[in-house]
């Protein structure tokens, strides 16, 4: 059963402001419940679930402060358009203290507000193996549930940092620093690189002048036909599949 | 202004049984709706905008049909969350007679049903220089507005067949057919491609065993983290890179 007041605050996650407050987060649909209790289930601080779910998953709830709901309670509580057998309150992961520089590659971004592609991008990163996101603080948040749904589970995996960027580059001085532009370095013959800060900006300002100053390397992914833009996700995706 | 049966249509249009019916279709905003005056103004039937875009644009307008309307009847037609400057009902382009094989690289889409990944997929091989798609016919309708939009123009230069995938692959006798799948030819390795069908499957389950029994070249794009898929558009836009 689902009081009245517990769907209310489960509502209320969907605002970053009571997210931030809480410190806590939705994540929904048995894929990404699925990551989580297998990768950061001492993260999971309660689980709403259908009744046929919670038996196929009993041997993995152990431990777990679990509420049986129906179809009609758990689509209240859903931040989607169809609720999809469970959902998690999720505890927000530590911010990591410090951000390696040294032999690892790590993808910054400027200003990516569209909360698909931060998810996506999230998930690019964890298939290609970079292990941590610098973004600039008016990136979307990592812990809206649209970023969490759009990273399939791979919020978990990968460090996530939220800063003033320009500020923080111009301190990484030892740090090789590339860039997706229009005019650059063609991708296809780039080497592969070891170590760097890797940014992607803004779909439709693309990189803000303040972070372009203190770009090293500028990179190009030729065009051939006549879309103006790529989306900002595909974009990483490609340069990370040619350099990682 | 904006009569009560006319708001009513352009709703409609938010079908596809509509839009089929009609033979028209939705574009928003100055971006889409721009490319389009410049690619396919013919295709414009008429033009919805407020008053500071159309003295923008005025010299660009010329036989069009052009209704001037208030940010409030502009909502209430607009398919948007927030509605964006100007709103086009579009005549649908006409279905090319052949899908041409000899000295070409198409896509081919089973199964994507994502309208946003459809649409990031059509501006993907417009970038490249593929200038056909051949889809399933369970993909996304390529007219449905979130469609529209996800393609930021490249809708009006990039040729879409909807068919029978599995038997129309089938009679390309001389067609090589390559697929992006987990297990295969490693991506990076793959030589450039002149002729040939890529395709693309549905990202929850993969390419159909109908399709997947035609399929000549399997390609892989290597993975380094533990995410356990890439977004279907992410990796055609990786494929793409590096085999065209």
């Amino acid at each position: 059963m689902l009081g009245k007041s517990q769907a209310k605050y489960i509502q209320s996650l969907g605002q970053k402001k009571l997210r931030d407050q809480e410190g806590m987060f939705i994540a929904e649909a048995p894929k990404i419940v699925g990551e989580l209790l297998a990768s950061a289930k001492s993260h999971i601080h309660k689980l709403y679930a259908l009744h046929d779910w919670i038996e196929e998953h009993h041997n993995k709830l152990e431990g777990i402060d679990l509420v049986e709901v129906n179809e009609t309670d758990l689509q209240r509580i859903s931040q989607l358009t169809t609720s999809n057998r469970v959902l998690a309150i999720v505890k927000k992961f530590k911010i990591p203290e410090t951000i390696a520089i040294k032999d690892t590659v790590s993808l910054v971004l400027d200003t990516i507000q569209d909360p698909g592609n931060l998810g996506t991008i999230i998930r690019i990163a964890d298939w290609f193996g970079i292990e941590q996101i610098v973004c600039s603080n008016d990136c979307a948040d990592m812990y809206n549930p649209k970023v969490v749904q759009s990273t399939m589970g791979s919020i978990a995996r990968v460090k996530m940092f939220y800063t003033d960027l320009a500020e923080w580059i111009a301190q990484q001085h030892d740090a090789v620093v590339y860039a997706a532009v229009l005019e650059g370095k063609d991708v296809m013959a780039m080497e592969k690189v070891n170590e760097g800060l890797i940014v992607i900006g803004n779909e439709s300002k693309g990189i803000s002048p303040a972070i372009m100053k203190l770009v090293n390397v500028k990179i190009n992914i030729p065009r051939k036909g006549k879309a103006e833009s790529l989306n900002a996700a595909v974009a990483a995706g490609i340069i990370l599949s040619h350099v990682v």
